[in-house]
Order: structure tokens, then sequence, then C-alpha cells
């Protein structure tokens, strides 16, 4: 009898073979007193899985089961669990641990707290174990959101730079809090979808002069971008900020540096920040919104197979995607 | 008789010769009906003022009078003017216009207004003249300060980087606005200064691990450093700030750049935003608690002289006052 319990699920066995997924048993964490365990119904794919798995973040813990936007049905609860029962459907993000006892923890910023771990790709510093994510069948564990922390709302003029995955979150969600909400993109081929989806305007960066007639308008940018290279604008997002607006980056490319200097950001006196994820109470507060609007993402299924999850991230990498991929099926991979 | 009333001052004539001052008359904008005319009593050298004449910062227009902090009598005021009268004392910072019209100005903001105009260097609109700054007989017209205006005060934990003439005043008016402030220098030959000036501790980032024992502990570090190479520990400063913490550059060097990712911002959420200078308001602000809590800086006084420039700007290029030079004696240059 195997020392640690098992769960089923597509592996990377390093960076070298990142387009190669292995569907395998692994051991999985002691089950503890505040432990949900999930079935995993559904999982999407985000480039931080790419990033993670290509090496392109640095060293990662491997073999690994990446994917952290789980969803799933709650199969066992531990006996101190009071958030969620038996039977419960269950979201799980990018965050699996915090101490729950520190500064940070104590004050809603569990996601900074020194102690957090990974999804996956942490290890357990208990168990050596490593932290295994939502390819799989199974999970046992947290969650993201930057708007509402950094002031989008009614009355504020908000940017998405780059519509992605995460960037058509940040229209949906941007509108659902009232802020006018505009996206910019380096060419036109989206403007029709960042309208359906509800923005109120759109930029390409391609245009001449394309940044003037707003200059100084905005309060929030939020970045998605996944590289800072050629036909990314810095300084003429910067200009589109109003005193003291912010710049906020939720991408994190692999490689490319932005450059600054103060003389960029005094005119505006505006600040560059970034943000990865929020904490739990945001995060609840991004479902509750989300439920009472009605947000719907726009999302491509995929059946989960080793094979589907080659191709998926490859053509994620090529953002041959309109606009989430999600991995489905799971039955059909894992058994019912 | 002269098109324009003109004042006497130091100017250089181009950034191929900027350690030399040449005393000569020049015109002067007319007497607008808000216009205040102080004769000059003395006025401290900033880094600034070397940035400008050397080109540094870019083109500028010659031949220019520096200096932007300006202390002096009103001689004349205008017949719109409320809040100046004539024998008063005056001080006039790094800005001469602001069209204290637009929604910045009306926000107290006027130091972002896109029409301001610098103390020196910039040019009149109406008459194409160049604005001539403190070095000088006499001058026509505002200035700053940026830690009220990024929270310091009691329960906060602010630290200083560089302890120059930026940086002096920035320990003694954090300390009067009850923050905790600590500086940061490269060596520990200022430490005994730091500490005379109030300050409630010392990290010198030559030390072994300077940084460690007080990670995630600042709200807020302004940092006045001049360049960003070597011994700029960047990481090392942003990794010192608590959630949501504010890097803010007071410092404009003029060739070096910042490189950051958002893997550098994301741990804490860090932000980083420069600032250049305050409102009319904060700088009254400033001056009332100067006032109140006897703040003294500490000066390295200069009676002014072509020659006397020219040696003051090179021993500041060489970091060598404790710790800013104000120039005096102006009556025996220009005259009682």
């Amino acid at each position: 009898m195997p020392k640690y319990d098992q769960y089923e699920g597509f592996q990377v066995d390093s960076s070298a073979t990142y387009t190669t997924f292995t569907k395998r048993k692994y051991d999985t964490k002691p089950f503890g007193d505040y432990d949900i365990e999930l079935k995993i119904e559904c999982c999407g794919v985000c480039s931080s899985d790419i990033h993670t798995i290509n090496g392109g973040w640095g060293r990662n813990n491997f073999p690994v089961t990446v994917g952290h936007e789980i969803v799933g049905k709650a199969l066992r609860v531990g006996p101190k669990v009071t958030t969620v029962k038996v039977g419960d459907r269950v979201g799980v993000g990018a965050q699996s641990y915090a101490c729950l006892d520190c500064r940070q923890c104590n004050n809603d910023n569990e996601a900074y707290c020194t102690k957090q771990l990974d999804t996956y790709g942490s290890i357990w510093t208990d168990t050596g174990l490593i932290s295994q994510g939502g390819y799989a069948s199974h999970i046992r564990t947290h969650e993201h959101c930057p708007l509402v922390r950094n002031g989008a709302g009614p009355g504020k003029k908000v940017a998405i730079v780059g519509l992605g995955g995460l960037g058509h979150f940040g229209v949906l969600f941007s509108k659902a809090l009232g802020a006018e909400t505009w996206v910019i993109s380096r060419s036109h081929a989206k403007e029709a979808d960042a309208i359906k989806m509800g923005a109120d305007g759109f930029l390409a960066t391609e245009d001449k002069d394309w940044n003037v007639a707003h200059k100084m308008t905005f309060d929030l940018i939020i970045s998605t971008a996944n590289n800072f290279g050629a036909g990314f604008d810095l300084e003429g997002y910067l200009s589109l900020l109003d005193v003291h607006g912010k710049f906020v980056s939720t991408g994190f490319p692999e490689e490319s540096k932005l450059e600054i200097t103060p003389q960029m950001l005094g005119p505006n006196g505006c600040s560059i920040s970034a943000s990865h994820i929020g904490s739990r109470k945001e995060t609840l507060a991004m479902l509750k919104l989300a439920a009472e609007k009605g947000i719907k993402s726009w999302v491509e299924t995929v059946p989960i197979s080793a094979e589907n999850l080659s191709k998926t991230i490859q053509r994620l990498e090529k953002n041959d995607v309109r606009y989430r991929f999600c991995m489905v099926d799971y039955d059909k991979a894992f058994g019912a």
C-alpha cells in the first residue's frame, strides 16, 4: 500500500519536453483537518501553466501537473472545514497554502504570506511532495482578481491592455464593477469582440497618434501583456494616466523587462505595479459579483487528454484562442 | 530703451561650457497683474541645475540663469495679488507658471498642468523669452515636497535612499511628520549625521544581507539617488516594502534606467513612481510645518559670483557638500 493517497493526472516531466503530457498516478499530500478533496470537473488553461512547464519563469519542480483554474465537486471535507460541505461545487485558484497566522494573512493579504505555496510546482514542507494542479482527477485545496484592489468602479476610467484570456475577464469584471472600460490592443482585429464584451471604447496602438486624444484621462491601466517587446508602447500607456494613475501588470513575461526612468513617471506622478493573485475575501466578492451580474466568460472547451493538452498549450502559445481554453470531460479521462 | 525690463544674473551659454558662468543683463517677462517681483537674497543649489546646464536631461534653452530654491523680498506686487505685500520675504520654487484653470490646477495638482513652465529654461509663450532663475538679482514668480502626498506620518515607516541635499530634507520632514524614518546609504560614512538629523535607523547597502531584517516592513521609500548604476540595489529596496508599499523616485538621473519586471513587484504588490514638485497648497503646508517644528536645513553658504558658481556646481557633481549649498551675498554681486 502506498504511503500516500494517489491521484491521477497529466504530468510534464521536464521543461525540455513541456509539450508532452503523460497520464500517471502520483502521491498527494496527507488529508488535513482543513482540507477539501475535490473531484475535478474542468480547468481553465492559463499562460502561467506554459511559463511554468517550459522553464520560462525559472526552475520548476518536476514532474508536475499544471492547471490552476479548477472547478470540481467536494468529495470529502476535513473535520474543521466550515465553508464547504460534501457535494458543493468548489473553485480552486493559483494558491494552495498560506500560514493564515502572520500579519499579511490577518490583513486579508494571504497572497503575500511569505510561506504561501502555489497550487502546483511548490514543495509541501512537511512531506517534500510537489503540489499538483488541475489537469488531474482530484485535488486538495484557494484563488484571483486585481481590479477591485486598484479602485475600478463607477466614475473611474479603466483600460485593459491585451484582449486575451485574462484581458477578456478584465473587461467583463471592470464593466460589472461599473467603470468606463476601454481595451487597448495592437490592431483592430479584436475590436468587435471587445465591444460585444461591453467595452466602452477601443484603441489600437498601430494607429498613428493612438493615445493623443486620451492623455491624462485614465485612472487605471491593467496590462495583461505577456511580453514587453516590439509593439508594447509603455510610454504611450503611461501618458494616458491621470495624476497618480496606476499601471498594473497582471502579465508576468518570461524574459522581457520594462526600462523605466523617473522622467516617464514624473509628468503625471503615475505608478507601475504588478499583481499576482487576490485574497480569499476578494475572490468571494468576485464570484458574488459574477453571479449577480451574470458574467459569462468566453470559453473554448477541449476534452482533457494528453494529446489535447499538448495541442492546447501550443495553440495558447500562438494566442490562437477566443478567449480562454477550458479543459472538460474529466469523467472520460479519469472515470466517473 | 529696451523693450523689456532687465535683470542681471549669472548665465550659462551652452552645455559644452556649463561650468562657465557669465554675469550679464537679460530681458525679463512683462510684469503681470498677478506677478510679484523679488529682489533675491539667496538661492539653494540643486542637482537639477547641473542636469539642465550640462544637457543631461536633454536639450535646454540658452542662455540660462539656473537656481530654483529662491528666497527674496517682494519689491513690487501686481494689482491682483492677494497673498503677498511689498516687503514680504518670499520663496520661489521650480515652477513659474500654471494655467490655474484646468482640471489638474483646480484639483491642487498644478504641478501636473500641461501648460506648466519651469522657473528657468522654459519659453514664455507670449513673448518667446526664456524663463530665468535664481542666480540673479531679481525674479518674477512658486514650489515642492513628495512625503505628505505619499502618506508619510505617524505609524508609518519611511526610508530615504541617499543622504544628499534632497535626502537630508527628506529625513527632516519625514521626522517632522511623525514617521519612523530610516536612511539607506551605500556606506556608513553619513550614519552619524543621519542620526543627528533625527533618523531612527540607518542601513548601508554595502553590508552583507543589509535588507534581510527589514523585509516587508516599510510603507514608503523615497529615493533621492541621482543614478541607478552600480550599488543601486533596486530589488533590495523593493523587498523592504510592505504590501502595496511605494517606491518614489525624487531623483531624475540623466542616463541610467531602472530595469523592472512584474516578478520584482509581485511578491508585495509594491509600486514604483516618481515625483517632481508639489502643489502650492502642499508647499504652504510644508513651510508651516517647518516653522512649527523648527526644521533647520544643513547648509553650506557660498557668496555668489561667476567663479564660486563654477566651483560650487563642480563640488556638487562630486557630492562634496554637507548637505546643501546656498548661494548668498547677493547684495555684493548685484548691489543693494
